[in-house]
């Protein structure tokens, strides 16, 4: 399987991390995005979307988002469970997972592509331009401090975002922590138990996938 | 089983919708977010997050956030399936899945909360108070008019959104549908397949949930 890839997107990373995690080996496709390769001509054979990642199989058929693409890679290696296990552990991190992504990752994506020039008209990815709302990129930094004390909390009173087992939502926990160094946002230091959750995780192989 | 619910809210139709096609009967608590019930002290007790829906089970555990209730509905009551079946199957429900909310549920949401006084510093669900951005809910518009043209493409060589079975991507493609009337952003007369598509889930009893 061939997943176009690049190296520096949250989305992308989220992808390779967990696949790591479930032993599957990928052959990488590199896409440039900081020359805009997504958005060429070539890639929209591939993407109509414009999107990366993208997971091809070897019979040509091709999968989108990244969520998705984990999910496939899930039903295909269910070991280790990294989705949940049992009803309230799948509906757990599946509630921990969104959050993350609704209340950070999207935070860090907008205070990016809406507060620096490289992304004039890219505010957001896809086939469509969007101008730039300077006021979305100061909000996404107030809402990344929200976002910093929730996770906070959550792991006072528990070792994983989703309970006592390591899943997806970690994952992306800790992908959107790293994005946000992008925008200069850093786990405060009165975020203990945040920094110790994020230095367990970032020691994980996986995490370097 | 009982959910914290606000009849007009399209987080709690989706579960509603979702409840009713597995035939899971709920117990409703209503919560008038007209008069942000769900902001207030007492309901601060039940979901610190302030948002609805939220699923009460019986020995008093709590679950929040839409798509992670369906999720626990979905183990305990498999059938039908609503989440897709095989590996490519469930990641084409979560790909469309996640498209509807993104480029449509979000959609709305950001015309609505940032465009009219009702939202007033509300611009975002949950318990921090974030000002409106006017440019976000023109850019919400937009957005939806790409995201009828993307479903009405999808619409004209899928009889559903994932493919050949009907999904929870459906059911929330309707909810966000019929949400947009909010704003006043209907199916455009020219989209054929999304309209026959609309007018056949919105048939189906649970829709009206």
């Amino acid at each position: 399987m061939k997943l176009y890839d690049f190296k520096f997107a949250p989305n992308c990373r989220r992808v390779r991390f967990f696949a790591a995690e479930k032993g599957v080996a990928l052959d990488y496709v590199p896409v440039d995005m900081m020359t805009d390769e997504q958005l060429s001509a070539d890639y929209a054979q591939v993407n109509a979307r414009r999107t990366i990642p993208l997971l091809e199989l070897d019979d040509g058929t091709r999968l989108s988002e990244s969520v998705a693409i984990c999910r496939y890679l899930d039903a295909l290696n269910p070991e280790p469970p990294l989705f949940g296990t049992g009803p309230m552990g799948v509906a757990l991190v599946e509630m921990w997972h969104r959050r993350v992504e609704l209340e950070g990752l999207m935070a860090v994506a907008e205070a990016l592509r809406n507060g620096v020039d490289r992304f004039k008209d890219r505010a957001i990815p896809g086939p469509h331009n969007f101008e730039q709302i300077p006021a979305l990129a100061e909000r996404g930094h107030r809402r990344l401090d929200s976002f910093y004390d929730m996770l906070e909390a959550r792991l006072a009173e528990s070792p994983y975002l989703a309970g006592e087992d390591y899943s997806i939502a970690d994952i992306l926990g800790v992908v959107t922590v790293d994005f946000a160094r992008a925008v200069k946002k850093r786990i405060p230091e009165t975020h203990e138990n945040l920094a110790r959750w994020h230095a367990g995780i970032s020691a994980r192989p996986a995490a370097a996938a």
